[in-house]
């Protein structure tokens, strides 16, 4: 087994075009295009039971969700399609993928189609290309004083993927919500051009926030009792300090973490429709993360979000 | 199991875009950036027992093919890199695609890493991004009396997998060449501004050029026993018309192949080192498939080259 963080070394050493931003980022930028790309595996970022449309919705969504962090509009997609055993599999996830293209206005632009040996599991990857209206903002632009605001909850998603896992059957609010994750791009367009540093949020709060602290060069505080939490997610998990470390470690929420100077009120940035925009932390100058609630410091949790090392 | 055309069908309804070009083509056009996407699966277009090195460079090197055959210079790449389970396994892969990456000054981008089930096969994407100097042909603007000119040699690779089929343990010019492909930037870049339709062949000769005149709404004539075949190919299998459709059916060959107008000789375009530049046939306008050789018609064979369905 590789650790991914010396893999991730040595990929920095091939990444010497100031487009790549020296891998500290979700994407790339060639002029005014945002480029990213996100691969899903099967049992590994979905479930092998899963509706294959919400496999080829979540796909796409997944990779909006970076152009989403960055203000970028979509322009077009390039599709890795691993072609397995089941008959029709395909068909519907490519019907999920369709509805999410058409609903986004995301044209597919070419990719390749591969044949699986029997049995493998799927490997299913998207390219993403977006178009920025103004500057793009970083992982690492943040600055200590910065507050962190968080666009959309948290938590939804990974409690609908344990229920899920206690019954491959479960349905409800938050299986439908694990399964059709909602890419943030107004919102995003709205912030990026206000923020100092931005990412989306997909392997949990507290795991990415401290990826962009470290990024940004800084410390983190973080108050775990801010969160926005659901109805559904209090009803299924409750809102304690263990409800509440669920739902910032789950991971696949595809909310938006926004860092803005202190000057700037997060609220007055979107006159959209209602969505809960929360500020959750701040970044600080002494390199340290720090997790408090109402009853006072949280000891960080081991495992801080979803790790894509190999289990 | 799906057929890969039942698919692509699919697919089409999703490319509405111009840039798309109906995925009649092996890249996307963004304005004068040209994208493309290919996938490696172990197992299924390279063997288990390949070096981690050759992977890596193969990934790049087929990516760069497909730039080459729209003339179009590396700009950048994505990674889609997958961990499995053998130590040391990505390393290597990735000190390979380093070398190509340093050889055609081809900076990453960015991408992603996941992890694999353990036991699941290796699969392995690159999204390359190319700038065109001019306008970049299509696998779709071939014409009646264009003539079909091969940049390369075919088969050498095919010659090379066989040997490495037959015994793992093979070395020698041919598995060199089935390792190592040379994508062939500076030509595709000379031809491609004379070209009416261009394509690199992977799948196979017979494939590729049926594609393109496919594509371009024409038949085609191919003569097998203008095939230009390396001496180390002819010393493995010789050069009767059985080896010579080895060498038309095999893939991984990446070299070009360039419709040109009956007045442009391929042979005055290159004035760089010597390589195999020949025509090999015409595009014709009566819908039909004609191969012939010195001894007359030839039979088409069942399989045309490397189709991805899965096996």
């Amino acid at each position: 087994m590789t650790s991914e963080a010396s893999l991730l070394d040595q990929l920095r050493t091939l990444a010497t075009n100031p487009a790549a931003r020296g891998l500290a980022d979700d994407v790339a930028l060639l002029g005014d295009l945002v480029l990213t790309h996100d691969t899903v595996v099967e049992g590994v970022h979905y479930l092998p039971s899963d509706p294959p449309e919400s496999v080829g919705w979540k796909l796409g969504a997944v990779n909006l969700s970076d152009l989403a962090a960055k203000g970028a509009a979509p322009v077009g997609a390039l599709l890795s399609l691993s072609i397995g055993h089941d008959p029709g599999w395909e068909e519907r996830f490519l019907a999920g993928l369709a509805q999410l293209c058409e609903h986004y206005r995301l044209p597919l632009l070419g990719g390749d189609t591969v044949a699986l040996p029997a049995g493998a599991p799927r490997v299913l990857g998207l390219t993403a290309i977006g178009r920025a209206a103004a500057a793009v903002p970083s992982r690492s632009g943040g600055r200590p004083g910065d507050r962190l605001w968080l666009v959309g909850t948290v938590g939804d998603s990974a409690a609908g993927l344990a229920c899920l896992l206690a019954d491959r059957a479960a349905t409800g609010l938050l299986v439908d919500i694990y399964r059709r994750p909602i890419p943030l791009l107004d919102l995003g367009a709205s912030f990026a051009p206000h923020a100092t540093a931005t990412m989306d949020v997909s392997d949990g709060l507290l795991l990415d926030s401290w990826r962009l602290a470290r990024a940004s060069g800084c410390g983190l505080h973080l108050d775990l009792a801010s969160l926005p939490l659901s109805s559904a997610f209090v009803a299924e998990r409750g809102q304690d300090r263990a409800a509440r470390l669920f739902a910032a470690t789950g991971g696949d929420d595809y909310a938006l973490l926004v860092a803005l100077p202190p000057a700037v009120d997060g609220l007055t940035l979107w006159q959209g429709e209602p969505v809960r925009i929360t500020p959750v932390g701040e970044l600080v100058d002494n390199g340290v993360f720090t997790l408090v609630d109402d009853l006072g410091p949280v000891p960080l949790p081991e495992r801080l979000g979803y790790e894509h090392h190999p289990s």
